[in-house]
């Protein structure tokens, strides 16, 4: 029993659609696009009655395999315009598993000026008026939902920004406490999810009893088997201890570390905020921290954490990585607390923090405050609270932000600004950044831990399009990348697992072909909507301007990354 | 002796380029794009070193021909990324005629932060330092350049939103009475200018003695045949009279007339603002106030006028249809003398109309001031002027205000707002905004003229095609549109006076190929820039929401529009 409920914003009506045999296997990513390639039409406007925005859970969501039930999110992108999927942790998907719902499709506009919420449960899916959220931020909504619907509810929602229709607005998931700081971050999916009018998905999964699993016994042994790979990987402890946060140390000493908008790869406080410092803090200063949090069920890396205050007191959860470099590094600011707060303020707000750590990062460049100026970062996040032209401005993301302050620098493929690597010190990512379907997007072909030399060109885009190919797999699937390593020695579990829950032949090879043949529909999507090869570069300055501290430019010939999607 | 000139601004040196015997007849746009097309990376950044901004006289410049020494002014457009050719009338491309200078390039990028002012004069060119005008608005700085250099030279400049890199600057033109009032407005070229940190471009043409003419008498005879055709021209005749305001009383009553952001197409107080309006009150007014007057030397045409305020006293000059209409209507502005300030507000400020005033709508939509507020549009410019966010926003032009403010209905093709004919109501035009090489144009290729029946979709690509081929052609030749009936019975006067000037063979349809060789080269390098063909639409609404005025939506087709330029 796998269903796909559709939600007609304008007529109000919901529908029920039977999963068919044959799509057994196209869970995520897989799913999101494939709805938004045969349903969207590409040149629509993003915020109109034409575009669609889909929730889909992976294919072992509902189930407490570790790392697996990230939620995906995908539509045309406000931001971008390309299609897009953005996925996250928490809670919702999981329920989605076990209410035996594969996605959510919210499509057409409402006719009226209203906010509802979608609320669903075990037997019914209700529109909810919803006026009284409006405008409020991420927080209080969530509490407020949890008091009026439950506290173990799964909710997804958006704050100011996205009913705003900023650009950089996501989405946000709560985890396993209630926390709704899971963030489907990129691409403005959360203003898309504005212009629906919908403040908030709500899923109650009382008494619901899925998913049915074919072979529960065998889906038992292969959940220890793979939870036992885990805690005998050793860089897999290293998540478990310092979180994302431990990367700071390999980028920056590879000269990889987005400092100063981007002007440099090595941050001189980057010790401040590195994975050492922010363990050693949340230990030191005990309370509601936590250095190793997960933010899934069933999850054993647990690479999120909770960041208490100097009281103890919690400011944020998680503090991860790019964050920390995008609001910090690339900002001038070596302050963790800072960095949490502006973080929480983000999150509060309805933002992705990549988009807006850029967008400070170019107001610092522009002379809006000086590189460092944390006190001057959290007035600009008070800027977007308030809603004024230059909050409007920020929350709209890096690219525009530079656009209308006149900086050439801005660090942006499509639109969307990059994740937290130099594409000059890691080229193969920068080779990511420039193909991805989805714009600068980090996730989509992370090649950072691959044992090559990341400074030079050579091979790099051979290692963008394997990165490429595994994580949109894990995406398709729902798996978070972190999971990857666990798998290393037996591939096939991925498959196995996916046999023993449907009961149907899944070899890894199919799961492979279904990540191609993803990336091959979301790029044929983006050749409809206008996107030509050309466009999958960087910015010139990455090919002209030396990074100081990588002593490299961007070098990866243009012709060899335009054959990054000649799959056999 | 026909030259170009090549300033390098890194070096600072200046290089004198002869004009080859076999480009004899490529000058104006055809130059522009040919310069842009050879030398200039199509994915190169705007604002960097690689780009390019190309002035490039006429083939008939230096000469007292009617309408024939509008100035092309090229380069990688800022604001729509393609490339871009604005022209203007004024006397700056006479000069150069009179100079025997074909073309100015500036290229590469200043090392340091100091603006200069280019002084060009029979003997030499030099670059002289220019910090003093910096921020300086435009008339005041033509009013220095004009006091220090002489009455008489001819100015090219850029206000402080050129300076500012904000996307909607334009480059102004002093006129036969030394107003910067014409401008080459689209496309954002004078933040290009502002990035290459030159204020100006003075032009002294003291003791010149260009252009050197092969057959003087044949020139004489052709051009007075040529003014008896404009003179005996009935509509010529009404330009004459109401200027290009005519044309307020023929959008109105096809529904083409952009009001209140192009929400609908024909406005309640048209009459307020239409071309009889226009006339009265300047004849009534008197004083400094000219309901005809000439903007180039030799033009016989004179659809420019001085717009008095109610004492007599010049506010602007002139004050054209797609100011009336943009600033005006397109606002919910019935009030011609609230226009022509907001009117002199932009050119003072250094900007575009055209896309001001659709950023000015757009922000009414957006409900930053209401529709119709005419002193809330002043304060606007107030807040350009003042370079607050709200300014600079604005002054990145109508899609990024858009964008930021999250509205939807954002009347632009490639990020360039349309000039003032509701694609819906004349659809070849919309044809022409969709398809051009420069984004959103009226004089790329203007159709509303032709005596078909503009709210069908019918025969609208190929009527687009001949527009913009015969609408490029001029462009090439540095004549004004305007011009083009008179020369209907006799299309070969055009290759003719080129024989006159040149003494060498032309034909006409040696013309009509160096446009449509233009139109193909900027095509390509577009490709090669990233655009697709399948960004050659309009926005969504204009598909789908209807035209109340015209009650027709846009409704040619996708896969015609696409084969627009297969030439034979």
């Amino acid at each position: 029993m796998c269903k796909i409920l559709r939600i007609h914003l304008e007529t109000g009506q919901i529908k029920e659609e039977k999963v068919s045999d044959d799509q057994t296997f196209i869970a995520g990513r897989a799913l999101t696009s494939k709805i938004i390639a045969e349903e969207v039409d590409p040149v629509c406007d993003v915020f109109g009655e034409n575009n669609k925005l889909i929730f889909a859970a992976g294919l072992y969501a509902g189930t407490t395999i570790s790392c697996a039930n990230r939620i995906s999110i995908g539509g045309k992108s406000p931001l971008t315009g390309t299609i897009k999927e953005s996925n996250a942790g928490g809670t919702f998907a999981y329920k989605m598993g076990k209410l035996g719902i594969r996605a959510i499709i919210l499509e057409g506009l409402p006719s009226e000026d209203h906010m509802k919420i979608l609320h669903i449960n075990k037997d019914t899916a209700t529109l909810i008026p919803a006026d009284e959220y409006r405008n409020m931020p991420v927080y209080e909504t969530a509490e407020k939902l949890k008091e009026r619907f439950g506290e173990k509810v799964a909710i997804s929602l958006i704050g100011p920004t996205g009913e705003r229709k900023s650009l950089a607005a996501g989405i946000a998931n709560t985890d396993n406490e209630g926390r709704p700081a899971r963030y489907a971050g990129r691409g403005g999916l959360g203003a898309l999810m504005g212009s629906k009018k919908i403040k908030a998905v709500v899923l109650d999964d009382g008494y619901a009893t899925g998913p049915k699993v074919a072979s529960p016994e065998k889906l038992k042994t292969l959940r220890s088997s793979l939870n036992k790979e885990i805690l005998n990987n050793e860089a897999l402890g290293r998540f478990t201890k310092y979180g994302t946060a431990g990367m700071v140390d390999i980028t920056n000493s590879l000269g990889a570390l987005p400092t100063k908008n981007f002007s440099r790869g090595s941050f001189d406080m980057a010790e401040e905020i590195n994975g050492n410092k922010l363990y050693q803090t949340i230990c030191q200063r005990g309370g509601g921290g936590n250095p190793s949090h997960s933010c899934m069920p069933g999850c054993v890396i647990r690479c999120s954490n909770v960041f208490p205050d100097f009281d103890g007191a919690e400011v944020v959860a998680p503090l991860e990585y790019e964050t920390i470099s995008l609001l910090g590094s690339n900002c001038g600011i070596g302050d963790l607390d800072i960095i949490a707060k502006l973080n929480y303020q983000c999150n509060n707000l309805g933002l992705d923090t990549i988009d807006i750590g850029g967008a400070i990062g170019i107001a610092m460049e522009a002379g809006v405050i000086d590189f460092g100026d944390g006190a001057g970062a959290l007035r600009l996040m008070e800027e977007i609270e308030s809603n004024t032209y230059l909050g409007r401005l920020l929350a709209s993301g890096g690219s525009r932000t530079g656009q209308v302050l006149g900086v050439r620098r801005i660090p942006a493929v499509k639109g969307q600004i990059m994740a937290a690597y130099d594409p000059r010190a890691v080229k193969g990512l920068g080779v990511t950044y420039a193909t991805s379907t989805m714009g600068a997007d980090h996730t989509a072909g992370q090649t950072v831990r691959m044992p090559v030399e990341h400074h030079k060109a050579d091979g790099q885009v051979e290692n963008s399009k394997e990165a490429q190919i595994t994580n949109t797999m894990h995406d398709c699937i729902g798996t978070c990348l972190f999971i990857n390593p666990a798998f290393a020695n037996n591939k096939h579990w991925l498959a196995d697992l996916a046999m023993a829950i449907y009961g149907k032949d899944c070899q890894y090879e199919d799961l492979r072909n279904i990540s191609k043949a993803t990336l091959l529909k979301e790029r044929s999507f983006n050749e409809q909507a206008g996107f030509s090869i050309k466009e999958n570069r960087l910015p010139e300055f990455f090919y002209t301007e030396e990074n100081p501290d990588s002593q490299t430019v961007f070098d990866v010939s243009e012709k060899e990354m335009e054959k990054i999607f000649d799959f056999e």
